[in-house]
């Protein structure tokens, strides 16, 4: 039996409830979240470690170099990335590995990493991912229109993942993200026959 | 919302307790398991629509000159099938239907329906296996050991079954087998975006 974890991407819009549904999934002990490297530098009670890892750009470059990225990608002038040590130890420890990465990154993980999953956490519908957009009520009316507007593209790119699940009741949807994560580690390509003929 | 149920091919060595696994997969209502057609006599007890649907060679052959078979082969000059209308007509309602067939029918189900699923429902060990066989001490001991050399054949095609589920304690495995019906509704090939973006 293969017992090395899954690398899981999930994606999906803000307000879709992706952060809510991986605090559930890393209760169970089993999955661990991978921290992001970023060259940008912390804001406010942003701590290394927690949020970022917060690197200076000869270090991110020199990681780079020695392939130390699952993938990363430059925004607005910043680096970021997923630092591919931990992950991988955490695998070979049997966990579950989850990156939230945007839509556009997934593409690149998939390449670099063809036996990682995806999932795309999608919204009940616009209506209701406006609803809790409006919630948070911390954005301005440019700010959440322009969100909606994203959330629209990214739905677009959904069928690229290998499931969409719809994050309706949390308890729901976590509990169908665990049916993935455990369908996965049941497919045929996991399992040794030879264990069982001897 | 593509919402028609999972055509299911399980498999699996005399004793590894297909069987067991299957009724307790119906008993939740949305599983309904495939009766295949036979040309051969009926044994015993057995009642035409239960255990099989008990055909003449001619009514066999029409059905098979109609299209009327999702697989079917010859054994001992018997012939054996799958009807495809009833399995049709159970997804059409969003049941998964299970046909449980030998190892030997699974390539040509999915030649036919590439959209199938295939379970391989393996023993723990060869010894477990063995024990099981024992126990139910009808056969003869030259029968025992024609199934355990069978189930090695059998166990060495797993390989070709996009599952393979372990049947230890049954209540862990009828949970897995769940776990994949499950995750293979939430595959994205099966959601519409466009129901969410209008």
């Amino acid at each position: 039996m293969k017992n090395k974890g899954l690398l899981v991407v999930i994606s999906g819009p803000a307000g879709a409830g992706k952060g809510t549904v991986v605090t559930e999934l890393v209760k169970d002990g089993n999955v661990e979240v991978s921290i992001s490297a970023t060259t940008r530098a912390p804001r406010g009670q942003e701590k290394d470690g927690v949020e970022y890892h917060f690197l200076s750009r000869e270090q991110f470059q020199d990681m780079i170099e020695n392939d130390g990225f699952l993938e990363y990608a430059q925004y607005c002038g910043n680096y970021y990335g997923s630092p591919k040590k931990q992950a991988e130890e955490w695998m070979h420890q049997g966990k579950d590995v989850i990156l939230e990465i945007e839509v556009q990154g997934c593409e690149k993980i998939k390449q670099q990493s063809p036996d990682c999953i995806s999932i795309f956490i999608m919204p009940p519908s616009m209506e209701i991912l406006e609803h809790r957009l409006r919630k948070r009520a911390t954005d301005s009316e440019e700010s959440i229109l322009h969100r909606l507007a994203r959330a629209k593209e990214e739905i677009r790119l959904a069928e690229n993942y290998d499931y969409i699940i719809v994050n309706g009741p949390i308890e729901e949807c976590v509990a169908d993200v665990k049916s993935v994560l455990n369908a996965e580690k049941l497919k045929a390509n996991r399992f040794d026959v030879k264990e069982i003929l001897g």
